[in-house]
This record gives structure tokens, C-alpha cells and sequence, in this order.
């Protein structure tokens, strides 16, 4: 049984040319569509968060490079004026967030699809469209992959996962990476349940995690970032699967700041601890997760709330909008491809050779 | 040189015979009094929150049997009466929070004075509060102590110092136990700096951990509960000091929710990891941290921020204040008898045999 989640993220619209995609900035209170036209309209779309999570802002990015294409194609005359161009827009649509590598992934793909290319500039621009769906459509698929190994992995009937963030639905186009892991798992035995880790500074675990949950009636309870332990110690959780921003090649994993402090916790309660995350997360070209860029967020996202401040005026702020879990502590990473496990050199290196 | 510190969280003012305290509601947005009058008013200011910190709790029952007294004792005829009644409000006011011992310690003590005394009601009556400004005052003179203790621990000039909630001026008569420590140091050395974790979900650590250390001119640099091993992986973090709401005859320590996460964090770090409490913290009359009650809270405390929803409807909560921390985890108890170190029977018990 297949299990069908109402939500699409992320869609090219024909014959519009647009991106359309849910604001996440506005979720739990409302549930509404924008569409972005311009390149530049993608990168403040990527940079403000109504757009997030690694493989939705993977795709958001290769939608990102059709409308730039799409914008150029009509300024200039000639194919090496459009790729310049073209190599610009997607320098910029890059810049937008440094840690997650997936926006790199794409992008780049998309521009080598054209870089060398024989055919017209119409064709080309027609060309990063229909890839820009085929990525869309890919991503999807490839969830339901990681959905179904991971739902495997669930310990027993009626188990309890918790997870940090939001590596849903609301992540990738559909389905979701760690809460695909869910999803499946919950096709499967549909006394499964989650508990979701509220997830400070931004609450994307709060605010999207429990909404695209209850939206596709998934039972859920939200917990805030302190207290996972207090129900390990308790035999209140079986297992931890969270999503990825950048993996490098020895399996070191970034993710949303308070992922390392979690998967601690769970290795010292010995709670299995998951990361759910395509191929394309993985960044083989860095050897440890040292080589990640950590990206430092804004003050306003600690010291506010809402809009209302939550703290003394003349207070210090630090923000790491990531950190980085070393792969000691992750049990397995659930693939496209299978669950991969340690030595993750080797089974990353195996991976990407069957590609 | 001792540290001055500008907060009186709680004081007995005559000849009024009130209970002044600091509003910690309106913390950081605020900062005024609020005079209690009677025991009634004194239940709600402990239950919502209004006092809040195990030894200030303590106090503030004190404070609450004292006016027990005066409003009883003009309502009753006999001695036997008075006393029959007195007991029903020490009962009332001990109901008012469950998890820290200083509440049940301090009306117990007040209680006991007067039991079996050969006093007239009026004597009782000015004894009940003679004792409620010593405990005050004891309160303030123990915490310069821990602090002084505490001080001595610390490993570095410059050391950064984590904490979590607020074991601080406010939630003591002034000085603060872990921020006693802090307070001591400072005094030693000024180039020593704080990381507030926030607390959530009573924000304690932003609200008013922040508040009373930019007010005594000490940096701070506030954090989220998710962030404290991204910071100790960076070697960022010297020494982590919390307090305490009730710590059992082994050691083990009930505290404010997300101080096991942290306390897990910091051995996972080989960062020293300490409990700074009066010895009225300590409840020798039970063995483990098993047997100490955990409050389970109002779930609007997550759901809810100023007011306002921070999650989808339809999600479940599950919202325990506070969590024990096993005495394995924790590398020494600062107490007013010195540093308290494992095994923790028998240094506690020791400890008990000086008093």
C-alpha cells in the first residue's frame, strides 16, 4: 500500500513558466501558494525560507536556472553572451545558502546541460525547463526510495520516531526524506507514530513538521529541543531518522543546528540514529564534515520570537544555522540506493559507482 | 573583592508584613514588584510563576506560612486551632509545585518551630516571621558561599561557563547558586563570559538569565538548547554549572527540563559538568533520582509563545518541567559545606553530619 501525502512543495507550471511553491514562512497559520517568476525573486525565495529544506531548494534552484534562462534569453544575441550570462545567474542562485549542497547539485546540473551544447538558445531554454521538471519529478521517486528502505528499518509495531527539523514533505517536492521514512513506515503499520523535535531557532519541527503531519493525519507530538533524553530514558522513542544539508565522504553529516547535540543523546541511550537523504546530499568532494561551511544565521532568529523579543536587550548572540554530526554517532544513511552503513568511505565510494 | 550583585528577588517587608518579590512574569520586558499578602496570593505566585528558582520557592513558602499565621490567627480562638489550621496551609502552600524540595523543606521548618512550642499564638505568630527573615537572610550569606566554593573550579582565566534555566539571583533571595559561581568568579577574574542555553519552554535562560547578567554587567551570550555541543566541539565551553530542584541521596539531580541533554553533551565533551545547590536541595529521604516526583505542565508552555501559536492544531504534547540527571553524569555538587564529590552517599551524607 502506497501512502498518498497532500502535499507538492514545489511545481513548474506550464504554459505559465512559473515556480509555484507552498510560503513556509506563513505555515502553521496558513497554507498558501506563491508563484516566483525571476531569478532573483528564486534567490530572496531561498534566502527568506519560503522555500527550505536541502532537496526542495535543490529543485528551487534548478527552477531557479529555467527562469534565468528564460530572462536572458531575451537580452541577449548571442550563445556565449547567454551562457555567460547564464554562469552568472547561477553563481548568484548558489550564493543564496552555503551549507546545503544540494542547491550546488543542481544548479550545477543544470547549467552543464547546456554549457556545451549544439542547439539554439530557444532550445536550450526549453531544454533547463524540461529538466528542471524531469528533477522535480525525480525527486519524488527517489523519496519513495528512501521511504521504503527506511520503513525496514522501523523496530517494531507501533514504534515511536522522532525527528529534528523538518526533513518532510514540506523538505523536497513530496513525500519527504526522513518523514518518508515515516510516510512508508506508516503505510505499512498504521499504529506508528512521531515525535518532533521543536527545532530553535527557526522551529521548523513546530511550525512544519507537525502541520504537514497533522495534515496527512500522522499522529505527532511535539516535543521541545531539551527534552528527547527524558523520553529515551524512559523507552519512549525506538528510533531517530533526521534529514541532511551536506554529507561528506566519511558519512560526517550537516544538519540543522541541534541534530549533533540529538544524535549524542540517542547514541548514549542506544536509540538507532538515521539520516534520511539522496544521493545528491552527499558531497564526495569534501573527505570530513570539517570542510562544511557552517552558515551564521541572523541574531533576530535567537533573540525573537514572532516578532517579540525573548531576552534581555544587550545580550551576546551566536547562530550556526547547521552543525555537523560525525559519522561515529549515525547508524546507517537510507539512500535512493539502499541504507548505507559504516565504513562509509567505502559504501559512499560503492554508491556513487552505481550511479 | 566580593561581587555586588542589584537584585533582592524576595524580601519580608515590616512593619507591613508583606512579601515583596520581583514580577518574573514580566521579565525581561519589566522589572517590578509585586507585594504579597496573603497565603493564597502566595500559592498562585509560586504556581504561576511569579517566584520561581528551588531556593526563592523555598523562601517564598516561608513567607507564605508567615501570613498563614497572621491571617489565622485572627480567625481563631485555641491554640490547637491555630495550629490545625496552620497545618492545613502548609499543606496547601507544599501542593503548590512538586519537584523542588526547598518548597516542602522550608514550610516543614517553619512549621516544626512552632508545633509543639509553649508560645501564646501572637509569639508564634512574630516567631513564624522572625524565622522567614533568617532563612532570608541564610539564603543570601549560603549562596555567597557556593559561589565562593564554586569559584575555585573554575579551570581557566577567561573561561566561558555554560548554564541552563536560571539558577540565578532570581531564582534565590540574591547571588544565585550556579549564577553564584559565576558571580564569584567574575569577581576573581572579569574576563570570564556566560552561554545562556534558552530553556525552552519557559524560556528561563533568555528571559531572565540574560536580564539579571547584562544588569550585573556580566557577558553573556545567549544560545539555544540545540546549539550547546556545536559550541564544546569548538572547545568554546570550559565548564557547564546548573542548579538544582531536588537531589537525591545518590546524587542524582532533578532539574530544570533539557539539563540531561546537556549534562550527557558536556561528558560526551569531557567538558565538567557540575550541580551548584544549597544542602535543602538535597532530600536524603530518597535513594535514586527514580523516586522524585516530575511536574507535568500546562502543554500551552510549548504550544504557545507570548500568546501566541507556534504549531499546527491537532498535535499532541507532552510537557515534564523538569529531568533527572544521574549522578554518573555529574562531576561535583558545590554545596555551602564545599564541593560535594562522587561517591555522592557518602560525601552527602557526610555533608548532613556537620549540619
Amino acid at each position: 500500500m502506497e501512502f498518498k501525502s497532500k502535499i507538492k512543495t514545489i511545481e513548474w507550471i506550464k504554459p505559465d513558466n512559473v515556480s509555484r511553491m507552498v510560503d513556509q514562512l506563513v505555515i502553521p497559520y496558513e497554507y498558501k501558494m506563491v508563484d516566483i517568476k525571476t531569478c532573483e525573486q528564486m534567490y530572496d525565495a531561498i534566502k527568506t525560507m519560503i522555500v527550505r529544506g536541502a532537496p526542495a531548494i535543490g529543485i528551487a534552484g534548478a527552477h531557479g536556472l529555467a527562469l534565468a534562462a528564460l530572462e536572458v534569453s531575451s537580452e541577449v544575441e548571442t550563445k556565449e553572451e547567454f551562457l555567460q550570462k547564464l554562469k552568472e545567474k547561477a553563481e548568484y542562485l548558489k550564493s543564496s545558502r552555503p551549507t546545503a549542497v544540494n542547491l550546488m547539485w543542481a544548479v550545477d546540473k543544470q547549467f552543464e546541460l547546456v554549457k556545451n551544447s549544439e542547439k539554439t538558445i530557444d532550445e536550450m531554454v526549453q531544454l533547463l525547463i524540461d529538466h528542471a521538471i524531469e528533477l522535480e519529478n525525480d525527486d519524488i521517486e527517489i523519496n519513495k526510495k528512501i521511504g521504503d528502505y527506511g520503513a525496514e528499518l522501523v523496530p517494531k509495531k507501533g514504534a515511536t520516531i522522532l525527528t529534528h527539523c523538518n526533513a518532510g514533505a514540506l523538505a523536497t517536492v513530496g513525500y519527504g526524506t526522513a518523514l518518508g521514512v515515516v510516510r512508508s513506515a506508516f503505510a505499512k503499520d498504521n499504529t506508528i507514530q512521531v515525535f518532533a523535535d521543536e527545532t530553535r531557532p527557526r522551529q521548523q519541527g513546530s511550525r512544519i513538521t507537525t502541520f504537514e503531519l497533522v495534515m496527512d493525519n500522522i499522529p505527532v507530538t511535539l516535543i521541545t529541543d531539551g527534552m528527547s533524553g527524558y523520553f529515551m530514558n524512559k523507552g519512549m522513542i525506538d528510533m531517530v531518522v533526521v534529514g541532511a544539508d551536506r554529507i561528506a565522504a566519511n558519512g560526517d553529516t550537516a544538519n540543522k543546528i541541534g541534530t549533533y547535540n540529538l544524535a549524542i543523546v540517542a547514541n548514549y541511550h542506544k536509540v538507532p540514529f538515521y539520516i534520511a537523504a539522496p544521493l545528491s546530499t552527499i558531497d564526495i568532494s569534501i573527505k570530513t564534515g570539517k570542510e562544511i561551511p557552517i552558515e551564521e544565521r541572523s541574531h533576530e532568529e535567537v533573540t525573537h520570537i514572532n516578532g517579540k523579543r525573548i531576552c534581555a536587550e544587550g545580550v551576546k548572540v551566536i547562530n550556526p544555522g547547521f552543525d555537523v554530526t560525525p559519522s561515529e554517532l549515525i547508524k546507517g544513511i537510507i539512500t535512493e540506493k539502499g541504507v548505507l552503513y559504516p565504513p562509509y568511505e567505502d559504501s559512499i565510494k560503492k554508491a556513487f559507482e552505481q550511479v
